[in-house]
Order: C-alpha cells, then structure tokens, then sequence
C-alpha cells in the first residue's frame, strides 16, 4: 500500500484539486490513474482495518432523478467511508417545483455541503447539462463567498457517461488482467442485447466506448441497424483509440464483435432517436405518446431477439473464455425475463466476478472525492494511514 | 458495570459472532442471557455519558416492508451508537422490482454493510424465509470474497417472531422483578383482545410464548376460536417449559389466563387462517378480495368485544396488580378508538413503565449488533469503558 | 473568536438549559444575543477548520409537515456540525395515523434523541401547539425517567414564527450593518407583495415584526386592506418597540413603507382569516372548498399586483439604496412566474446578499441547540478551540 501510496505523487493530477468529475474523456491518463490508484489504496485500507475517515463533520447532498439501489448505496459507503453524511434531496419534498432556478437551489444545499452527487439520466441533452449547470452554480457561489467551500459534483450518471460504472469496470479489467498495461491489445466486445424493456440509458455504452479506447484496447461497438449512440461519444472513441493506439470498430453484429474477445459487455439500450423523441413526449408530459412509443419500441426490439449473451456465442471468444461483464441488473433468459440479454447458464458462470465488479464502485466515488479535496493526496493518504485509526474499535 | 462485563466472559457465545438474530428459540439461554447483559451494560455507558462507539464508519442498511415508528428509530439509535450510518433501501426507489434476485440485491447493497435490518410481517410463510434468504446471500458473498465483511442480519420482525420486542420486552421483565433468575414461577397471560382493525401480524403473541416459557415461567394463552397461531410456535413453547421447568397451557378465556397472573399482555391479532388468507389476496394484487376480508374478519372480532383488558380483570390479577404490558401503539377505549384492547384507566397506570418497557430496544438492537461483531465480545467492553470517551464532549 | 466567546459568559442565559425554541418573543434580549454570538463562533470555527463537533453519536429528529429544502439542510447540516444523525419521522411510514397520542409518538422517537426539529406552519392554532405538547411530552417523559436525556425541541417554523428564518436574517442584518446595536433607529419595511400562489404562511411577516421591534428598530409593516396577520402578534410588536425605544407602525401602502427605509422584505402571505378557513377545510377534508378558496383567494390577490418591488420603489429607501432581503425562494417577475413579488433586477442587484442571509440559518440551528445543551456553553467553545480537532483532517 506504502509503494502505491508514493506512485500518487508521480502524477500531474493539480487539476483535480476543487473540482469535479463529469465524463472520463474530460480527464487526463494520470488523473484517470490516480482514481484507479487511490480506489485500491482505500479499499486496501479499510480491508486491514485502517479508517480513512477523512472528514469530521460534512455534507455530500445526492439527487437521484431516476431509481437507483446500485450507486445510492456505493454514494452512500463512499461518503460514509470518508466521514460524510448523505443528505438526500428529495425534489417531491423540497419547494423547487416553484421556480426555483437552479444555481438557487444548488446554492441553498451546498452551505456546508463537501459533495454533490447527481444521476439525471432521463432526458437526452438534459443530464450532464443539469450537472454542469449545478457545479458552475456552486463555482460562482463559493467565488461570491456565499459558500465557504467549493462543493466536489460526480456524476452519478447522466445522459452521455456513467463513469462511477465505467470506471468499477476498468478497475475489474485491472485486477483481472494484472495492471492497467495488460489492458493494451485485448479486445472488448461492447454490444446491444435485447431486453423486454425499453428506454434503458445510454451511458454506459457510451461510457464504455469512451473509456476503453483510452488503454490501447482493441474496442468493438455492434448494435442492430438504429441502436446507434450519440455521434460525439463515437468521434471520442475514435480519437481515443488513435491517441492510444488501440482500436475501435464498429462491427455489424454480435457475433462479429465477441469474435476472438478477451472480454465482452452485452447490454440492452434504447435508439439515439428513440430516446430525443421520449425526452420530448417526458417533457410534454404526454402519457399517451409514451405509451405509444413504449409499444413501438418494444416492438422494433422484438428483432432482436438473437442479441443474447449464449454459451455458443461464448465458445467463439477467445479460449472460449472471455470475461463476461454487465453493470447490472442484468435481464437474463428465464430468470428474470423470458428472453433476455443473456443465457442464464453464461451468467451463473460470472455472477461471482461481476459481484466483484460492482463492489468497486464505493472505492471509485471516495477516490473521486478524495483527489479533489486534497491538494497533495498522496501526502495525505500516508498521514491517514500514520494516523491507524481503526474503522472498527 | 465492570461486574456485568466480567459475566459476559463466562457465556458460551462463540457461536453469536458473524451470526444472525432471527428467533430467540433457535438462541440458547446463554446466548439470550448476553443480549440482556450487553443491552444493560451499553445503556448504562450511555447514561453515564461513555460512548459506546464502536465503528469508526460502516452502513446499516434498513428493509421496512411494512410501517414502522418504534422499531425504525430504534434500529436508528442502536446504529448510531455504535457508529454505524442507517441508509434505507427503500424498494420503491431501487430497480429490484424488474426480476433481480435476493442473492443479488442482498449483496449490492452490502460491500461496506456491517448490518442489515428487517421488518416483514406481512405475508405468512415469507417474511422469515425471506430474512433468511438475504442471510444466506451476504454469507455466500462473504465466502465468495465478494463481500470483505459478513454483514448480521436483524429480524425487525417476521412472520413468526418478533425478537427485538420480545427481548425488550423480558428485559422490562428482568427489572421489574429484579433479575432472569427472579422470573421463574411468575404468571404471564399473553392473551388476544378486541381491536377495531384487522390484519395485526401474529409475531407479538408467538414471540412471547415462544421467549417467555424460556425462564421457567407460568405461560398461559387465551384466544377466541378461530384465532389460533402458527402449530410450530405452540410446539416450541410447550418444548420450551418443558425444558426450563415452566408452564404453558392454553386457556379458555381471557379470565382464566388473567387469574392470579403476574403479568398480562392482552393485544390483538389477526386469525392464522385470515393472515394466510390475507397472504394470498396481497400476492394476487386482489382488492376487492382483501377489502370484503377486512370486511368479515372486522365482523368476526366484534363477536369478541368483551375481550378487553379493564379494571375488573386486572382484580382478577395477583395482588389486582399484574404487570401490564403492549409492544405500542395499543387500541384504548376511549382515547384511539370507541372500544379497544384495553380500557383508559388500566393503560393510564402502566403507562411510564409500558414507555420504559419500550425504551429498552434500541439498546437490545445494539446488544445483537455488539454480540455478532466481536469474537471477544467482553475484552471490548472493557476497552471501551476503558478509553473512556465521551458521549457528549 | 475568543473575544467572542468570552462574551458568551456575562450573558445571563441560564434559562437556555434543557429549554426549547419556539418564538423569539419568549426569549430574553441575552437569550437572542447569545444565539447570534454562538452562531458566529461556530461559523468562525468551521471556517477555520475546526470542528465544533460536540456529540459522538445522538440522534436529531426531524418532522416536516410541511415541504423544505433550505430548513431541511440547514437542520441537517447544524446537527451534522456538531456530530448528531437527523432521523425523520415520516408520518406517512409510519403507524401514527393509528390514534397514538402525541405523547407516545413523542417519547418513542427520543430514546436516544437529543434534539427535535419540527415544521408545522399549514393549520392556524395548531403547529404552534403541537410542538409545545411535543415539548411537554418529552420533559414529562424526562421527569418519569422514560427518557435518559431531554430533548430539545427547535421551531422550524410555525404557524405563529419562524424563528430560524428570523434569526439568520437578524444575524445578515447584525453583519451588514456592524453589529446588533447599529440596527437602532434603522427602517426596516415589512411588507406584502403580490404573488401568484396562495396559502403562504404568515410566520415570516410575524416573526420579523416581532423580532426587528426588539432591537430598537423602525419597523414598518404594510400590507393590503383584509391581509392582517395574527393580532396577538401585532400586540407583541408594539410592546416590543415601546420597551425597545423603537417604533412600529402599520402603513397604509408599500410606498409609504419603504420612504426612506433601510432595509426592505417584501413577501406574499395569505390573509389570516383565509388561513383560518383553511385551517377548517384542510382538518375537513374538503378538497372541492379547498378549490374555491384558492380561486377565490387568487382572485383577490390579483387586485394587488400593484404591491410588487420595483426599482421605482427601491428608489424611495435611504441613499435609493434599502438592503433588499427575502426568506427565499422569492416569486420573481418574468423568471419564476409572469408576475411576482419582485422586479428581476431588483433581486439580482440583492442576490448575493440574499444567498448570505440564507447561509447563516445552519449556525443559527446549530446555536439553538448548542446553547439548549451545556450549562456552560461559553466554557464548552474555549474547550473545543483548545481542543482542536479538524474538521477536515
């Protein structure tokens, strides 16, 4: 932990200082690392015992503008594990509705407020919009001396990137294959797989195609014809993967893209052009266009039947054997659906290291969190393990 | 408190740490006897402004499927005494509902849970073995080394047992009557009364000829046909005072139960047969079956309007001045309802000591939670009383 | 700071002790000082990041029935600050509906409370009452040995006073204007203003007329012909200004008001005697007479939009320069509605300001219960300087 512990001053990571965490491709490789690396040295510690309570007293506000058990509970760990206690904003119970505009609102929760922790990830152009519209709102008021501290925004998931999710993943990817530079030339297969559901986010494809191609991977996209993302997360993998020196292909099916895969990541998703229209009928409110969209949608995905994560498609992976990874829930055949994203018998064989996958999640939240409140975290992490306070007496 | 610390070293408890608390007839007497002590000696470092604080952070997580005032704020106190932070899961803003499994979710909100809370008493035959399943789950994800700590798990109440109250309720016992030892041979008539409501779970009444005829005691249960318990909970009982060399008997009518009695708990509940009724109605989503239920079951009661706890029978009791006793919130006539369980006079009485009866969970719960985290559970008190810090600075 | 504190010392405040927080008229003139002085120290302290946290574990309950965000955090981040876990009390999960006495409820949820925060402003006589039965639940409670320790109880708003509102805004003027006794002899106009909405709380109009008539103040309170609030209220502000050496006069229009003022606080609230039919419709249920009311009462207002706060008016106030204040969220013409309380330039012109003012509600809290909970609270803050804990470690 000691040698990890010193690596974090290598970094050129000034920048994170007092500021926030929006999508992985606004952040350099170092800062990138340094999350990875300070994730593995806060789990290292609470694994031995060592508290890394940071924070005496402090605020991390969170609003969830769609359901969440996954990232609430690894919000709240996080910010439990460093000394900060959830105030959740609970928009029905709060006055907002009234008008309220938004740099309001965000300055009225931060007074003594460390953390804000937002998933909006409903309305396409909204989310990430939102969520910098909230850090800027806290900038100014903390600039204005109406804060006496600059609240930390992590986006918890919005409608272009889940990096909490894409960066857990990564961290698996790293811990399974030995370091981050074992990543370079293995091929990852992110693809659509059909679901009985409709209007699943697009983040986390997105975020995927968008983080993966940042290690010299070899990344393969496949989606049926009109799944396609959002072409400014495309153009971003492409540059990626340039810069890397990996790949990025968009392959034309499922079995195309898990050809030869070292990891695969089949997940269900709605159409770029279903999700605008669903972001317009939301706003309108109108019940009756959703519905009809809702029956439409899960109609065309009905074609697709054939997208599902099986033992066959498995067997075409690389050994046979690449890692299956999902951000969970997953909708597996006979399990929780009829037809689903994947056969119940691929799944079983990775529950355990999907688990695992998940259980990064908290690290990466308080590793967001902890780089941007010290300036020297690396200085920091090593007074915090001097300190040896025990997380359990 | 140093004596009663030293008592704790004497018990044969290994087998309460990394355990559970479920029911207290799968405890042994040992085991119960800890819970009293730890629950005494944790209430007494609070008064006496020691802080029993124990987790430098840590989640509980709480499950309440059905409402709950005494026992949510009581698992809130015991947690944030010992340190822990609450963070509901609240199924309504989570994405459990689309088919994930319990094995699932019971380990998604565990990787840093060091307790997890349950109350569900609503469905007959699911409630416990739902407990169980999520037990069985964070055990397997311990195992699995997915979990880096096995999260305790509970009862907040079950279908069949309602430990955290029972155990409240012997320890009000205990010093009222001056010790464990000074309850056998003592009367207690755990007995139905009338209550204008329906569906009240059985885990009250189980519980306490399930605990109670532990000690020696002199249980006897009366009803109004047809409002029988569980078979398996009468078996336990009568095994019980087999063993302990007590009495249970069932009685014809509140009167007989009340004769002579030490203690009486007259409380309401609904018929097994209804509740498993009831059970299959709430699974089909069948209102109009569930509303003429309500409908029959509220008719049948008002058969059993005399069955209230007034003056008259309390001078039926030993010396007219049994110990009255309610787990709370009581239907009193006259004040909650037009005719109820328990005339005013008679709940006015007892009303400081069913308050202070009441008082004694929070403490109990933490008494679970202190028994099952440490394997040396006395040493820790000990430390605890010995770095001395304080509760209030 | 340590001038400060040893200010806190001469202060007769003893009666604070193990006392509540209802209305700032029920307190003494060192009572208010030391709640401003106390604020200002633990405002000092965490901006110097020390930690002032003083409980090591307790909980603070909460019961809004009534929507917040501003109170809501600013309670949570005052019990936060000083080491308390705010538990709410949601009616809605909970099983008071039932007919349980306050008393009950109120004792079952202290246990292991030491504070009560509660909002209850919708019904006229009654939000005021339920916290002082509240109150006296706990304190007989206390007597009876039910509870370890006697909560206190803090108003965050009533229907009568909001005093955590009032005291903030006090505490902006105190800082705006070089200390508590440069406010004498300053106007201050508290005046109705025009809003779209109805059934606004009238405990904003009459807790400022009833706090600024203590400090020697000019207050000026206008508002249109049937918008009267509680006449005891009006009787308190008279005898106030009358013991204070200030002044307090109803005018007849805002124009006259705001001549010559120093500081302004334009606001909507509905007339009392509508408040009162509400009060009857809500307990009634009556949805449809709660309809026609709110048409009519909008009606009515309507024939006030006049009452709005322009720059004209500003441009009547001392030097055209009236330290314009509003509790916040204000109904700002052409961005939060058509037409509103105030004039947009005219809240932007005071927004940071405003925002400041909304920022001192937590160390008011914070100093409410700081000051109920140590016998010697001057004592206490030397002792938490010398300490030194950071707050930030």
């Amino acid at each position: 932990m000691i040698e990890r512990i010193k690596t974090i001053a290598e970094k050129n990571i000034d920048n994170m200082y007092l500021n926030d965490f929006f999508l992985t491709w606004e952040k350099t490789d170092d800062e990138l690392a340094a999350v990875f690396e300070v994730a593995q040295i806060l789990r290292g510690m609470r694994d031995n015992n060592i508290s890394p309570k940071v924070f005496d007293s402090g605020l991390a506000v969170s609003l969830f503008r769609d359901n969440s058990t996954r990232t609430r509970f690894s919000f709240s760990s996080a910010c439990n594990l460093l000394g900060l206690t959830v105030q959740d904003l609970d928009e029905g119970k709060s006055q907002i509705a009234h008008g309220e505009t938004v740099r309001e609102t965000a300055n009225m929760v931060s007074f003594l407020g460390d953390v804000i922790g937002i998933r909006d990830d409903m309305y396409l152009g909204a989310g990430n919009a939102y969520m910098k519209e909230v850090a800027k709102s806290v900038q100014q008021g903390y600039e204005e001396k109406v804060l006496p501290q600059r609240p930390t925004l992590v986006n918890l998931q919005c409608d272009i990137d889940h990096p909490t999710q894409t960066m857990s993943d990564a961290l698996h990817l790293i811990n399974t294959f030995g370091g981050l530079d074992k990543l370079r030339g293995k091929k990852i297969a992110m693809t659509w797989a059909y679901s009985p559901s409709y209007g699943k986010p697009l983040s986390v494809p997105q975020g995927i195609i968008g983080l993966m191609t940042r290690f010299g991977m070899d990344v393969s996209f496949a989606y049926p014809e009109g799944y396609n993302v959002m072409d400014e997360v495309v153009d971003v993998a492409k540059k990626n993967a340039e810069q890397s020196g990996g790949k990025f292909e968009i392959a034309g099916s499922m079995e195309e893209a898990f050809e030869g895969a070292d990891i695969v990541y089949p997940k269900s998703w709605a159409p770029y052009a279903v999700m605008e229209q669903r972001t317009g009928l939301l706003r309108a409110g109108d019940d009756k266009g959703l519905k009809d969209l809702e029956k439409q949608c899960l109609e065309n995905n009905k074609k697709f039947v054939s997208w599902e994560c099986t033992r066959d498609l498995m067997n075409t992976t690389r050994n046979k054997n690449a890692l299956y990874m999902h951000c969970l829930p997953a909708d597996i055949t006979g399990v929780s659906c009829k037809q689903g994203e994947v056969a119940a018998d691929v799944f079983d064989q990775y529950r355990v290291p999907q688990y695992i996958q998940a259980g990064y999640k908290p690290y990466v939240i308080a590793a967001m969190i902890f780089l941007s409140k010290f300036k020297h975290p690396g200085d920091k992490l090593m007074e915090v393990v001097n300190r040896g306070t025990k997380r359990i007496f």
